[in-house]
């Protein structure tokens, strides 16, 4: 009786996301008998807006809405009247849970709505970037530099692990507070040394956790955002990575956390390791009091998620700004000067909005530079603290880490969701996300604060992993040790170090494979984006006007052969008729992915 | 009316503890009227005999006891009979709580009496031994001899400390199991390099805490009898420590822990580090089989104290003995013929009498070495798991580490108890002891297993805690790092890394200008020993035929004056009066000790 499908362009025109001023033109469809149909859009929480939709022919009906009152999101669905023997009937038709086709809804209040991503200006991230290879390097499990294995500056009531094939383990008092920190001693000299390792796996960018001074492993608690923390090395040891990442063509991103400060740092300095006079629960005339919210002074205060180790900064306040990125001897201009590539914001969900603005403008006085954030759900319709976030409606963030991709590929290689629902999914990433944000995304199938990838699909599936990140629209990102075979659940055991005496075959082959083969196949990094689905297979599609790339993924424990019939495409694209008739018969091995190329 | 004092040469003759087939003479005085005088005389834990006791004047009574029927404990009291008017009355004399002068009883179930501890054997340890200035090294804590600091062989799963200024800590799961161990990577190449250290210090002799490989820290969990521990070094290592320290006069003492193996050893070997068809818990064909009880093959089984860390092994088991010391080359010939000077039993309540003369009889196979062992209370008197324990009797162990000392020390210097009390604890301790085994103790103000002496008496008092050390029968034993002003409280606290960059003056000077003063003075190493008192005062007496050694010790706030009158002795020394003139008037400044000499 009813049909719309946002995925197709009969329906819907253009696809995704949109930017201020664009026309969208909407067709619905209904069968059996005259109805008034009418296009509601909502803004963000904000007003309920009709658009009659004109009666076209015998079935369709259509309309052209011009957007051009702002950024923002927009949800929309339709509302059908019908004659009925008793009266006017109603209907509702939006999104169902999948996207793309629609369902039919009795009441207003219960329908979930399509979504449209308003953009103010496209925001493509810096060429170099879209085409990066990255590695994410945990720096203290990495690799350690010195010839003769010494740790540099150990710290005070600080753990040394006894051997590097040491299970990563945490020191807690009863009260489950971590009391000693535990340390491998991985260094700059140590990443500088394995440069050629890394060029030799493809790789062509780093993200690097933390490396400013700080009182854990992982320094998150940052201590002085001017100074690199001494076990790491020097500045002479952090310029002499840029130096020698540079000279190898590669690129370098940091790790900015500008949520809260370590409780020992030189800002806030509970044990007085900066001086009797210094910082903020020292002195209350310290020039950094005001970054600081305190209940009773100087023992209760406002801290990251209740972590009394991590005060929380008030990020609104104009001298904590100005010395993050307003100054022109800020933190960033400190360190994007030195020549770093760009930077990843640390919980970018706790940094106000203008915050991130204040970020990005500084760093557009610098070419090149890239700015993503760590946003764990789809970004596009993040909420925070009851506000809806605009990361990535322009002249905000350039994308995230892509944990949503990951999400995916997990719930699939898990046979936990079907192909045509995953399918599904991607489709709704691709609908939600701006094009330049799709792209401008840092994916991943693991990072510091996740299980390791090989732990959650196992050996048999991991390469099928690898194929997807590879395929997928956005950045790959491969985390340090993946491709060694390392395995692990969360943190903990996702940050061992780095097994350079272990470092298995048939991981490292596959990623080195896949980075070959998105380095050789353009359509891998630039190409447009689809998927297909049968009732075992997905299809990852990456496509341009002269070739379509299919990564073919069988998760099951048996073989599946391909036939034409069950392919499903969820775009109606012009090539989906001539892919599915090239795949007849394939058969698919079992737990495999098989990539396949055809010419336009 | 009745008086006994086992101390007073009036009143029983010999003092102390004797041999078999001496003689015992003893005195009763009742005053008042006739009596029948019986002196009760109970073997330990076996019959009542009965001697009467001869009227030999208006008040005294006597009797002679030739004590030929075997060593052990003998405990007496008196029982006299006197008529009444309403038919014989019956009283009972024993010891106090105190010792020396003595108590009435009315019943005879009540009585405490008065031991006799008799030997079958003089049993004086070697000269050498009696003579020294023992200093006990935990070895992970004392020095790193590695020019470069690098820990030799970390082990698998362990923590090094960040920094040597770092507090001990123990890294425990929720059930408060030790789950990592934590090293500070001190060896045997650095008690090398520190033996111009403790030369200059005065000391003679160490006392090494176990050095063969082991799980732990402190290598109480033994996994290879027949090893040195690689973070400690090599065997080369310690045939160079044995050599550096005979060069220069020094001997050296080392650890045997033979009542439990640790868990991983190559006799027990759960985890399989050993290999997977070695060791008792792996297959029960080993050789080591038959010296474990399993509950439950493997999982469940006998472990020390409940520990599991710590499998026990069944010491009666004849092939455990063969391999620790009966075979000629068993553990204790390995070492023994390596040169050390002898051995420190741990948990000697732990092993059977016999096993403990077996070793002492392979031990007297080599010349001159000393073998002591770890027993906590009075070791004249000790039961453990209801027997009655022969350590001292002679052909066992020499002497045993003298807590009970160390307990007085304390008592004393924090004024929980007087001096009257620590004075007649004292004499019973005198009292208890073959005289041997009196001057073959190890006297120790505090070890690996008890706090620390400044912790536990404050700084200002610890001067007066080392000259009680030194003045005190037995050999002295400094725990490493207490001359330096090392505090902590137990373990792990008191087993800090020994503060080379930090040694305090104060206590350095004090235990150095003590030891000096001891090896100065013979009559403080083979002198005999009293002790005086006054209200506030206590005084630690060496004597011999010409000389009088007094350490005075006043542990009060205030200055304290002595007069003559008020100074007791608790034996009827023939010097006590001259003493008593000679100290008249002299002021004890407020928490000091005093050292005054007498010539005879």
């Amino acid at each position: 009786m009813y049909y719309f499908n946002a995925w197709h362009s009969e329906y819907k025109q253009p696809f995704g996301a949109i930017q201020v001023g664009s026309v969208m033109n909407m067709n619905f469809k209904v069968t059996g008998g005259p109805a008034k149909v009418k296009l509601i859009i909502r803004r963000d929480f904000g007003q309920r807006h009709e658009f009659d939709m004109q009666k076209m022919d015998d079935e369709l009906y259509s309309v052209s809405v011009k957007f051009d009152v702002g950024a923002g999101l927009y949800f929309y669905y339709f509302e059908i009247s019908e004659p009925s023997d008793w009266g006017v009937v109603k209907h509702y038709y939006g999104s169902g849970d999948l996207g793309g086709e629609g369902v039919l809804y009795m009441a207003e209040h219960e329908i979930r709505p399509y979504q449209i991503t308003c953009i103010s200006v496209p925001d493509p991230a810096p060429d170099w970037y879209r085409e990066s290879v990255f590695y994410q390097i945990f720096p203290d499990r990495f690799h350690n530099g010195n010839p003769d294995g010494k740790i540099n500056h150990p710290k005070k009531n600080s753990f040394i692990y006894g051997t590097q094939a040491d299970e990563p383990f945490y020191v807690k008092d009863e009260q489950g507070h971590i009391v000693r920190w535990d340390f491998f001693g991985g260094n700059l000299q140590g990443i500088i040394q394995k440069i050629p390792y890394l060029k030799e796996l493809g790789v062509t960018a780093i993200y690097l956790n933390p490396i400013f001074s700080g009182t854990s492993n992982h320094r998150y608690d940052t201590n002085d955002y001017l100074e690199i923390d001494s076990m790491l090395g020097t500045e002479e040891d952090f310029k002499a990575l840029v130096k020698a990442l540079h000279d190898e063509g590669m690129r370098l991103v940091l790790d900015g956390v500008f949520s809260h400060v370590g409780k020992n740092s030189r800002y806030f300095n509970l044990s007085g390791d900066y001086g009797d006079d210094e910082g903020a629960a020292k002195n209350p005339n310290s020039p950094y009091f005001s970054w600081f919210k305190f209940n009773d002074y100087p023992n209760d205060y406002k801290s990251w998620w209740g972590i009394v180790d991590l005060p929380e900064v008030d990020k609104d306040n104009e001298d904590f700004q100005a010395f993050i990125y307003g100054n022109p001897d800020s933190v960033l201009d400190k360190w994007t000067a030195s020549g770093i590539d760009g930077w990843r914001l640390d919980v970018a969900d706790e940094l106000p909005d203008s915050f991130i603005r204040g970020i990005r403008e500084k760093l557009k006085t610098y070419p090149d530079k890239v700015l993503i954030g760590e946003v764990w759900e789809d970004a596009s319709n993040k909420i925070s603290y009851g506000q809806r976030r605009d990361y990535i409606l322009g002249d905000s963030l350039h994308g995230v880490m892509n944990y949503p991709f990951r999400d995916m590929i997990l719930a699939f290689l898990r046979q936990e969701l079907s192909a045509h629902d995953i399918a599904h999914q991607m489709m709704m990433l691709k609908e939600n996300y701006p094009e330049d944000v799709l792209y401008n995304n840092l994916n991943n199938l693991g990072s510091h604060d996740t299980e390791r990838i090989i732990s959650m699909v196992g050996e048999d599936r991991h390469a099928m992993a690898v194929a997807m990140l590879y395929s997928l629209p956005g950045v790959p990102c491969l985390y340090y040790g993946d491709e060694a075979g390392l395995t692990g659940l969360k943190d903990p055991s996702n940050r061992k170090y780095f097994p350079w005496d272990n470092i298995k075959e048939e991981p490292y082959q596959a990623y080195k494979g896949w980075i070959a083969k998105r380095k050789a196949e353009a359509v891998l990094t630039k190409g447009d984006f689809s998927v297909f689905y049968t009732g075992d297979v997905l299809g990852i599609l990456r496509f341009d006007e002269e070739t379509v790339f299919a990564t073919i993924l069988n998760p099951t424990d048996r073989d599946v052969t391909l036939y034409t019939e069950d392919i499903n495409c969820l775009q109606n694209l012009s090539f989906a008729k001539k892919l599915a008739e090239a795949l007849d018969e394939k058969v698919m091995p079992l737990g495999s992915a098989v990539d396949f190329k055809m010419k336009l």
